[in-house]
């Protein structure tokens, strides 16, 4: 195989639309595209669509003859069996052959793996990860999430779920989340939290009057802090407080010191990136807070939304060069 | 070489004793011993003694020839360099050389770990953890430490104390840890954070009067357990729901589902092992509490203090196949 001429191509397979890159042997993007999912649809217009993208990204990619496909999948998946076991943005498909079925409609080698672990990946390839063997890719969006990356290759866990940092328990009486827990780490740091605790904060200190209508989404919240609102930054300290909790409990679960933000709520980094490094300095085992402030680092990802894609396409370079997951 | 003639010796350093055994292939004890570590007199003094527990280990196994040593050690190591970084139980030892200088005093390779972590690797060996790739063995003693293995390998982090499950935050404004910091895992389930439990719920039930003096230790108190007083037995519910947020928390991230439970307080595992798998199933992420009741396995360890020396012997076998760690 000529390497020079071959492409990998990266999908990043989300409940709305599905994403995708051809990409070269260093990560440069030959071309990339983004179409409905059509979920609804059923399963069989959801695979057009994938092999339909992929098609329309090998023709825009220069005539390269195409090594395989890597697919990001949100949920659950055995990596055997290469089947979604289960997920809540595609419901139904449970134990779908996925990697079968796609193989079946593009006939090319297909890695799957979990779309945030993917996006892990992609930060390690061309990405905030480069050089890193150690670390934790956390995903601040709607809900909190994450990849995990452990002496340079994924700890995806059994099911492809590992790096769920969001559910981890930081106040086990804490606010109740959609997962049906209490005082998960997600409550405090995606931006749907970020949202509601404004709206708590605001009623707390102006009584019953409405807090500002831009402050119904994070970015809102985030230009009020950016201007000195005292609840808009008291806000952002209390989001720190706890992810710096949750990073210090991975960093001394898993003795690792590098730490990723990306997702909407990333965008905001400057306005927290101070008292987050600072708790989770304070938490962090075994080391003096100062040892500590030096130590764990935290930094802002540098892909965006197209890490996931760009990742999965590089697991398509990792499966070949150990045979296969 | 002579596999069927040969053993490794496994030593566990602790800052009271040092603790050794010669093992075969199979991982079946040939002989073992247990000297004083006495730190107090110097470096010299305890390597001595390290090498000269492995020489008469060494004659008690009938003429057999030794592979290799593996050395298990509290505090965090520099694998790269074979060094002490910093050991609470070996004041003055930073940056110490422990591997080039034992490997000198008894002239066969010596591998070093964690020694929670080489604990870890014993169960798997020939303890409670044998054919489980994943899984977090958890020290309940007087502190709470562990040692986790992710895919059939030991991840000991960058500095060997991965597993240190024990500082993991579970109520951020709970009680002061002995770390520095408030609400690890440590103050709700270790066996001092029980006989501390105890204390403050006597008061809180009884008044003022003082509590039972047998519950001045954790196996006093499962002793009351045992015979159902009310108290005891709150205070090992009490310390089963923290365990299984923790043990949630570590399933949640690292989607890892077996857990093996050691130290002295797991003696008690029959008294809290009804409510802690309730709370680890109730607390799982992406699972119901049915599925994950079936899901999240805790049992005891079986090797008890020997799983340390047994899981360090075993090391020399895994570095010799994967030629040095």
């Amino acid at each position: 195989m000529d390497r020079l001429s071959t492409c990998v191509i990266g999908i990043d397979l989300g409940g709305t639309y599905i994403k995708g890159a051809a990409l070269d042997l260093t990560g440069q993007i030959l071309s990339e595209g983004k179409i409905a999912t059509e979920v609804a649809q059923g399963q069989e217009r959801v695979l057009n669509n994938v092999a339909g993208l992929i098609a329309d990204l090998c023709k825009m990619s220069g005539g390269r003859s195409l090594a395989g496909v890597g697919l990001g999948v949100p949920g659950a998946l055995d990596f055997k069996e290469g089947r979604i076991i289960e997920s809540p943005n595609f419901p139904g498909w449970d134990n779908f052959p996925i990697r079968s079925q796609v193989e079946k409609a593009v006939g090319v080698p297909v890695v799957i793996e979990n779309d945030a672990s993917a996006a892990a990946m992609g930060e390690r390839w061309v990405g905030a990860a480069q050089n890193l063997d150690n670390f934790l890719l956390i995903t601040l969006g709607t809900g909190v999430g994450g990849g995990l990356v452990l002496d340079g290759r994924l700890w995806s866990g059994e099911t492809g779920k590992a790096g769920e940092v969001g559910h981890m328990k930081i106040t086990p009486d804490g606010p109740p989340c959609g997962c049906g827990s209490t005082g998960c780490l997600e409550v405090y740091a995606s931006s749907t939290a970020l949202v509601r605790m404004a709206q708590e904060e605001w009623r707390r200190v102006e009584g019953n009057a409405a807090a500002p209508a831009a402050w119904i989404t994070s970015s809102g919240l985030a230009d009020a802090a950016e201007q000195h609102h005292p609840i808009a930054e008291a806000v952002f300290r209390k989001m720190a407080y706890y992810l710096g909790i949750g990073i210090a409990n991975v960093a001394n679960l898993l003795d690792i010191h590098h730490f990723i933000l990306s997702g909407g709520v990333s965008n905001a980094f400057h306005l927290f990136e101070k008292p987050l490094r600072q708790e989770a300095a304070r938490h962090a085992f075994g080391m003096t807070p100062e040892e500590a402030l030096k130590r764990i680092i935290i930094r802002r990802a540098l892909l965006g939304e197209s890490a996931g894609m760009i990742g999965a396409g590089h697991l398509v370079h990792l499966a070949a060069k150990n045979n296969g997951k």
